[in-house]
């Protein structure tokens, strides 16, 4: 990538015109949402960081998921994914948490197909959304789309709200 | 990228060949070494997860890098890279963790210039390497030397220690 990437620009525009600030916490995608977001020069006007709770345990440990919402959830989750981005929202003190949690295969998981992603946005104020995303292709495309999926979430969201 | 990082790939083998975990603390690099360990199929394993530390007072206040020590060396020095590295593995629970501290550009940063990189590794029992890196090129290529050195530091350690 020799290129900032077009979608983490619009993000990082979009916060910047609103003096917010974001932070991420990822699963499936293992860093690749907050990479997208500072591949844009001046990220760190808006940009904090964030979590990468690939590990299931770490979800709670590090990231605030309660650990009684994963057993009974588990990792794959509309309410893990929501737990995930109001937590890193809560951890760093950002206006908007972004979270991605899935499946990017070639195995299953805990009877999740590969290419099942769940999205989670908290934003300003703390109201959470969620967002199931079904991508196809290989572990490398469905951690693309997650990560694309992500973006886009913001995206609308920072064009919409006010 | 469609295909598996290669330094990834034999990072993630060597790992699991020894049995033991790893996890990551990255500053300019924004998530792409959590991004390549984890484009390796069976990467959850052995990596456990990080933090994306971009802000200078998270690498405080998640990353565990005691203040004093921030604010008397900078976040692009080798002390903060050894304490993101030492910090980081206390807090996820790793035998490994790696950090990668520096500026990334277009702009230098509290007095350093564009492609200074630290490099921290913290070993098995605690101890601590750093290692310093200077890049060539724009921003993109930059972070992708710095992801290069982190996994080529790692590699030389697990190969060479027993």
């Amino acid at each position: 990538m020799t290129l900032a990437d077009p979608q983490a620009v619009a993000v990082v525009q979009a916060l910047a015109e609103r003096g917010q600030t974001l932070a991420t916490a990822e699963s499936l995608t293992g860093g690749l949402i907050g990479a997208a977001v500072t591949s844009v020069p001046g990220a760190s006007a808006v940009y904090l960081g964030g979590l990468i709770t690939y590990a299931t345990d770490l979800k709670a440990r590090l990231g605030g998921v309660p650990t009684d919402l994963l057993a009974a959830n588990g990792p794959v989750s509309a309410k893990t994914a929501a737990a995930m981005a109001a937590g890193v929202r809560r951890a760093t003190g950002a206006d908007w948490g972004v979270a991605a949690t899935g499946v990017a295969g070639p195995d299953p998981q805990d009877g999740h197909l590969p290419g099942e992603v769940w999205l989670g946005l908290a934003q300003p104020g703390g109201a959470v959304r969620t967002l199931r995303v079904d991508a196809a292709g290989d572990r490398q495309a469905v951690r693309s789309a997650a990560v694309a999926a992500a973006l886009g979430l913001l995206e609308d969201a920072l064009t919409a709200e006010s």
